[in-house]
């Protein structure tokens, strides 16, 4: 026997049938002898839905209050559930946040968990009580309302999964586990039967949206194992673990990229302390994440400070910047929407050497110019021309050796 | 200054221009130097459209989860009404149900509120915030959401009002207050300025949708004065309030009209000990409310027995009673669909003799035929051919000088 929480998304509940194949999985699990505590996000679209109306109601929706109507809509699918699988003659019983006292901070719409009270959850658990969750909401010590911020219903899960020390958290998904690159552009991918934290950390981080960063945060920081898998097929998905544990042993397990990248260069910037801070404070002060940042000393005490930005900001930075251009007395600013992000990820990485040298090389093979390169310990990513993004993508796949047979 | 208490019914929320125009109301209210606090319902038809996805998902949904989905109808709109007025530099919190400590039984569904804790409330109106409480919701001692059953939003309002002793309920709905009869079908009918809380009852009772009969109940027994009118106007509506309050002194005070009536009759039952028992056990056993009855003894120690059923339970009634007619020796059992119900309300009766006398003798100079005759200390009702309803009620109306001018 074992604890089991199994988070379903949106795309697996979105209408009534999807929500029968939830029940029918849930019951199966319980069947075979394991204690299941189901977590549910809301159904897809909706969250949007409510996010428009709260747009018709107010210029800017009090944030207390769009928890308040956004937590409507997971408080909506568990009732569903709970009642499918009472009609089943199952035993399940709805839980909302406040109820199963998931703790969070008041950051109304970005809430951090504080703490699980599991004493409630674990007593049903010990009735044979299927016990079902919203996920994306808790309550704050004043017993306000609160939502975790987009995805937060993996944070959810893998926090109740760690509060009762659950064997397993199961994330189900639209898709069918993490590949060492995007099916659509790279024909050779293939799912990863396993893969370590901080790997699934870099490459959500880098856009592979299959899992929400801070709940993979939380699966490391206590050590939860997750199954990431599909809802719409019985096949295994990928295991999010430990990176000691029992792994392929790939230099890179995969290859990301992004479209949503735009570069900007300031020409010619007097080389003097303190410069940098001026170019950077307005844009961090305007809200814009910047993510890469190259710098290319010339003659002359003067340099080209080059940066990324995601591709929607790029209008409001450039404007920034050119205004920065005039009172630092910068040459020219520069800016190009059509560039894309290229990264090998893999903690392999960390006991091989010339993984860099490998990825530039296989990329100049192919003519493809490198404009910026960032790394960490176990990823290296390159901003290219948006033109030959998956050109990149399957070239460093083979290079690395990831295709399947 | 004065502590008011708003409610609005699901035709003044249902879509967002009239949650606006609710929140222009409120805030008027407010701006006059008053304390509000406002409980609404759901938009008109989602507790329906709820109800309806319930089925679609079991046979016989869960009490305790349909509970915990319909409340999310209230909860969207109490968010987006304090949305809009945080929008409109108003200071406004909603406080859900177990917010704001409404303790309920456990009965889901048609829960009935225990008690509620008005510290919260009130500290929230001494800080001069509007706040805003879903009708129809609560939540048991062990933090289960409640229901209270169709309608229980006027409740709501009612007990919150008495249990933070406002000064007055106001109950916002699409019509502009109680009539004499309905105008739709006595154009002479008009809107009488004040009635009793037992007028109200009885007329509640009688089919007459203004208000639900337990917050009239509950109006009674803590005295709260009720104003029922219409969002859609400025006009003054109709004041409940206690009987010995300055009223108009009418004799009757409203003619009401149910077509909503089955009549059954069981000819000639054997006239022994214990046989009317034998006759209404099952039909009570079978969940279905028994109006109004009469015995018509005839020769030969045998009786024929008479009663009426809602409409909707006719079929399933005259099943059963045709068994029991074979069990106790009856002759025969007869219905009739096509009957109505015509009642006379008003406090004054208790002082004048011959209301009923007059009643009848009205209706006879029309041909109107009586059926059955039931009467309480304030009401007497008729039933007749369903044909004559409608001219009944006009003929009534004129009788007991309610005509306009």
């Amino acid at each position: 026997m074992s604890l089991i929480v199994q988070k379903y998304g949106g795309t697996s509940v979105a209408d009534i049938d999807r929500i029968r194949n939830v029940a029918m999985r849930v019951s199966k699990t319980f069947d075979e002898g394991n204690k299941v505590v189901v977590v549910l996000s809301a159904m897809s679209g909706v969250t949007d839905a409510l996010i428009k109306m709260a747009n018709q109601v107010a210029y800017a929706p009090d944030k207390r209050e769009l928890d308040v109507l956004l937590t409507t809509g997971e408080q909506t699918t568990v009732a569903l559930l709970a009642m499918m699988l009472k009609g089943m003659n199952y035993s399940a019983i709805s839980l909302l946040g406040y109820q199963a006292e998931i703790l969070t901070d008041s950051d109304f719409g970005n809430a951090r968990i504080a703490g699980i009270g599991a004493r409630r959850i674990k007593e049903l658990l010990d009735e044979k009580m299927i016990v079902i969750i919203p996920g994306f909401q808790g309550s704050d010590q004043n017993g306000n309302l609160t939502t975790l911020g987009r995805g937060g219903s993996d944070t959810s899960a893998v926090a109740i999964a760690a509060a009762i020390k659950a064997d397993m958290c199961e994330i189900y998904t639209d898709v069918d586990g993490v590949f060492t690159a995007d099916p659509n552009i790279c024909k050779k991918a293939r799912k990863l039967d396993r893969i370590s934290y901080d790997e699934m950390l870099e490459m959500s981080s880098l856009g592979a949206k299959v899992l929400q960063i801070r709940s993979v945060e939380f699966a490391k920081k206590y050590d939860v194992p997750v199954h990431l898998r599909s809802s719409f097929s019985l096949e295994e998905g990928t295991m999010v673990v430990n990176e000691n544990s029992d792994m392929e042993r790939l230099v890179v397990s995969g290859v990301t990229h992004s479209k949503n990248e735009a570069r900007i260069t300031l020409k010619k910037v007097p080389d003097q302390p303190g410069i940098a801070a001026k170019i950077f404070t307005p844009v961090a002060d305007a809200g814009i994440l910047v993510d890469m940042i190259i710098q290319n000393t010339r003659a002359e005490g003067m340099t080209d400070l080059t940066f990324t930005v995601p591709k929607s900001d790029y209008k409001k930075a450039l404007e920034i910047e050119k205004k920065v251009a005039g009172e630092i007395g910068a040459e020219a600013v520069i800016g190009d929407e059509n560039v894309a992000k290229v990264s090998v990820t893999g903690v392999g990485m960390k006991n091989h050497s010339g993984v860099a040298a490998r990825m530039f090389s296989a990329l100049a093979k192919e003519n493809i110019n490198i404009m910026l390169i960032s790394t960490s310990e176990i990823r290296i990513s390159c901003v290219v021309e948006e033109k030959y993004a998956e050109l990149a993508v399957r070239v460093l796949h083979t290079e690395f050796g990831l295709d399947k047979e």
